[in-house]
């Protein structure tokens, strides 16, 4: 129950302030090098003025930075700030009544209207007086002056809006009524927001996953890093800038799983990456078959150079050869029988792993150690980490894990490869994971992806669940690519990477068309490369062009390099689907057919006013993908689309003169 | 930054709890008698399963209700609760791993599978046995008996999930199980969240606002409260339950407005009601030409008799003549040349008002004695205050001021004028406002109805910003009442009354249908009321039988009586507009005829499958304004509206047989 309380209260209220995720129990995410707005509202009482700043500082600053709030009307105020540091911010807002402007805009309508103002002009002396004490001499200098001036008009019957405004409107005094700003009346937002600036990559970044040890062209054998580096050619010529590899740690043998996920593994599988740990150690190791420590640094100096960045998997189990099971059995649940408790999910058993036991007592030992993993693999040059299964670790861990990890390493990216319930999902976001795998993998129709994308870019997950989209992966062939039909995968190939601004793929199984599933209606791969070594041929029929074209789209236009302006347009034909990005005022409109095996035709509609292009006037669509420009006029155009050539990417571009129109575009 | 707390933290997270405003900074509304839904989000990473409690109590009660949450699914979990008592409760959730339920659901799908499970038997002995010491002698003995029953089991190698449900899904281990909860890992949400009941009438009223002094029928003379009561009987007759009564205070002489707000007032002038404070008294006082406290008691008296409650207006402002003033210089704003600030915004001036200075060194003693001014009504038997621009006073002001009444007085009302900014608006109803007048009174067209409806009743609006619908008062004569078109009053009537379930109309002038502006284009009426006493004919031409019958039908359908359930429906006519209220299966259907001078028509579309009703069935609608019933067959049905009857307010009823079907129509 709200209690007098012992100061006056201010009249003035902060209220609605953004970004904000339950009321600064979580951070939003922004990205380097970007503006970041800010919003408040600050009410008052009655007709006086207000005025109001934000106080933002870098979590390694002492300092604030203070930000003049701008009235944007309807009791709104923002205010800009250019991220210039990766990592955690924190800002509050503070408000007061602006008694100053008060006076100043009560002066000018007094003025204006005639009407006597020689108690007003009493109230402005007041005023500046009370500011003589807190200014330094150039400024009491100036404010005498006005005071004096003041004191004069308070003789004269005549004075205009113009004499008043001659010094009532000086920057100088400006500065000083903002300064002098009342502090007594100052009110601060009842808590500090915490703001997260991650890396460029975690907002715009596109993912290439392959098997190391499947990157062998000549006699079968185990991959090394030596082969995966000499696959990074074609990988960077692709457009990818993040190659993410499963684990590359030995891999262990108890209850190995044979090829297609079989109990009875033969002696010479391989073994999933995922059963981490045996002879050679855990997860700080690295599989002799690959290398050593010396050809990974090589591999990833290697990328780098090519601006790819190495992301590894990060996968908190065990398998019961671990060096953990027997250095720290108090890791794991102990059975009445005195057995470590297997993963399982009843009446399923997975042997082949330990999970370690979030309720350990030895918990903090355990946690560190969990971290130190992460650690380890930043000294070795990994900055991205993509983690698996994390809704089935603690998750107050990944909190404070990420949080530690990124005081010290902000440029550090974590995915989380939860394909879970919902809220579970967005729930990993809030605490700290900069990016997430989707449903998008199954969601194929006009209707599922409007809602998705509507819920992920409309509503408060926009502030913290930032989307990877990906078509496949080792674990998922979708039921939408289990026939081998070029247009599909051409199709969901530029939904994921026109959609979301981060995207992957799975590879070379996609670009090579992989359409095989275990059995009839099961969503996994048939051999899956989860428990066998591959040789891939790299030469059968692909959509790399296709692949590589859609990329170059992606670097080249900024619009498609964040999900922020993204909107769906009115098409009015089931299977085609509209939607735009915009960066500014470049706009990106993509239409694709969702209809692989038919041609379908509509009228697309765009928001010609809201993108200032007047509605009747002609202007033109250049499909980026075929480099073909198209003249259209007003809000509503023909879109045609056949089976092989699945979308339109189209820039717009206006006309700019009568000329231009007259050649029917511009370029 | 989230640092590695000193106990373990717990696996269970509770997320989004509701209803719940700003994290608890503000209390969410709802009534007396009704049932209350509280919901969490309960979350646990892998594959446990969750329990989960509400704590509930009354600000007079010092236990907790302790509330079960039931999973709703998806990780959302809920629960309900009868409120029994008006005022303040607060909440909070609990939530905990069911160890008990996830080792029962293991064993029955690990049984079902015929799986080895005499570890998992040694599991469940281990928690039976970790119960022994919460439980009293008898549950002891049942839970000694399922101990050796689980002991036994383990020697069998065959066990049927029916033998095991029979232990282990008997309603006394199901109920040891859940208060043995597994204590310590129990986490609390982080606060309490409050919540406020209200007055049943505070979400479903009618109200009727007219001036006591005007009450006279026979010769000129100041009405007095004898007067008013006369009137009780035809307002009951029309079917109000809220009589709302101007200032009833001695009126101020100094600067005292004449007829139409001129500033030059006759001897005879009466003024503005809303100058209060005079020789005879001020906020506490009665004007002596009213008649006595006496009188005034009798008044409310014989309208509570009549169901009728009698609302006060509060007004924090005083006539320079007002005794506050003389004894209180200190609680007004004093100019620097001594006189004292009147009410301004620029350049309009309003002598005739003094504002009080809600800064005022002298500001504790100043608030509660504006508090003593409602406690001093409520000891009259008032328990409905309209109170006036409540947004030129200081908002924590109100915020201690309504939450120190409701503390003893938890039955009252407030209702908020403020015709100001929306955030205002609505933060006023947030700090603890029951009612709102709201914009409807400037919303005419299909679209501003639509877009104000649904942000009222589908945005967060609808936990604490409760409206009530006015179409005029005695300030406002909008523009569409400007012509006097019988048709128009009786569509903004129907609208008010069945859009909002609170209400209001200044009347006599609105049945009347009184549409003479002060001027064209003004919004004010001529000879307004609130500067003169009026001889009101109520024999003139009116609309006295249509507001009765809706008044009735409010009255008799609940699904009226609150805005929980409203929805459009979507209808192929810009001029007509189509809703629904539901209370349980009872719906009612209003359809509009927003063009008051044409017929108009057009196919109204109904959710049938969300109401149970098969989508090509047949049914009946009843009008309740007319008494009429159609026969209508599937979603989409044909309606046509004419001048002179704008609306139909329909109740759905369905054919329960055929027979009931082959009359066209069941009662």
């Amino acid at each position: 129950m709200a209690k007098q309380q012992s100061q006056r209260p201010s009249r003035v209220i902060i209220d609605r302030v953004l970004p904000e995720i339950d009321r600064g129990r979580f951070a939003a995410k922004r990205y380097d090098d970007e503006q970041i707005k800010i919003t408040a509202h600050i009410l008052v009482d009655g007709h006086d003025m207000v005025k109001g700043r934000v106080l933002l500082r870098h979590s390694s600053e002492q300092t604030p930075h203070i930000l003049q709030l701008k009235d944007q009307g309807n009791d709104k105020w923002s205010t800009e700030f250019h991220l210039k540091k990766l990592g955690r911010y924190y800002f509050t807002v503070q408000a007061a009544v602006d008694r100053f402007g008060t006076w100043r805009a009560d002066m000018q309508k007094k003025i204006d209207a005639q009407q006597n103002v020689s108690v007003d002009l009493l109230i402005g002396e007041r005023l500046v007086k009370s500011w003589f004490a807190f200014v330094n001499d150039s400024e009491k200098e100036f404010l005498k002056k006005f005071y004096s001036t003041l004191k004069s008009w308070s003789k004269t019957s005549f004075l205009t809006v113009g004499d008043f405004n001659a010094w009532a409107q000086t920057p100088e005094l400006e500065r000083i009524a903002y300064e002098q700003f009342d502090k007594a009346s100052f009110i601060q937002y009842d808590h500090e927001v915490p703001l997260q600036v991650e890396p460029a990559q975690a907002r715009f970044s596109t993912w290439y996953e392959f098997f190391p040890r499947s990157t062998v062209t000549g006699p079968a054998r185990h991959g090394t890093f030596k082969d995966a580096e000499a696959r990074l050619d074609d990988i960077k010529k692709m457009g990818f800038d993040v190659v993410y590899l499963p684990p590359i740690h030995p891999v262990g043998k108890a209850f190995r799983k044979g090829k297609n996920n079989t109990l009875n593994a033969q002696a010479d599988d391989v073994g999933s990456p995922w059963a981490i740990g045996g002879e050679e150690g855990g997860h700080k190791s690295i599989f002799s078959q690959y290398g050593t420590m010396e050809d990974f640094h090589s591999l990833v100096k290697k990328a780098n150079s090519m601006e790819l960045q190495v992301a590894m998997d990060i996968a908190y189990q065990c398998s019961p050869d671990h060096p953990y099971v027997k250095e720290h059995p108090e890791w794991f649940k102990q059975r009445p029988d005195g057995s470590i408790q297997y993963a399982e999910n009843p009446p399923k058993k997975y042997q082949d792993i330990y999970p370690f036991d979030f309720e350990s007592t030895a918990w903090r030992e355990m946690w560190e150690e969990l971290r130190s993993v992460v650690d380890f693999w930043i000294a070795q040059g990994v900055r991205i980490f993509r983690v698996d299964n994390p809704h089935t670790k603690a998750f107050h861990f990944w909190e404070w894990m990420i949080a530690e990890v990124k005081e010290n390493n902000p440029d550090v990216i974590f995915l989380s490869e939860a394909f879970t319930r919902p809220k579970i999902m967005a729930y990993l976001a809030k605490i700290g994971f900069s990016q997430s795998y989707t449903y998008f993998t199954w969601r194929n129709t006009k209707w599922e992806l409007t809602q998705y994308m509507n819920r992920l870019t409309q509503t408060e997950l926009a502030d913290y669940f930032v989307p990877n989209f990906w078509p496949n992966t080792p674990d998922i062939l979708p039921l939408s690519l289990q026939e081998q039909n070029e247009t599909m995968f051409k199709q969901r190939l530029v939904l994921a990477a026109t959609l979301s601004s981060n995207y992957g793929i799975y590879g070379p199984a996609f670009e090579l068309m992989v359409s095989t599933p275990r059995q009839p209606g099961a969503e996994e791969y048939l051999n899956s490369e989860k428990y066998e070594i591959y040789q891939w041929n790299l030469n059968a029929p692909n959509i790399t062009p296709y692949i590589t074209k859609v990329n170059q789209i992606r670097k080249q236009e900024k619009a498609l390099q964040s999900n922020r302006n993204f909107r769906f347009h009115p098409i009015d034909n089931e299977f085609l689907l509209a939607y735009s990005k915009s960066d500014g005022g470049d706009r990106i409109v993509v239409i694709v057919n969702l209809d692989a095996k038919n041609k379908q035709s509509g009228w697309v509609e765009l928001p010609l006013i809201d993108w200032s292009i007047p509605e009747a006037s002609n202007f033109v669509v250049h499909d980026l993908l075929t480099d073909i420009h198209y003249s259209w006029k007003g809000w509503r155009n023909y879109i045609e689309l056949r089976p092989g050539a699945p979308a339109h990417i189209f820039k717009i571009k206006t006309i700019s003169k009568v000329t231009d129109y007259d050649y029917g575009y511009v370029e």
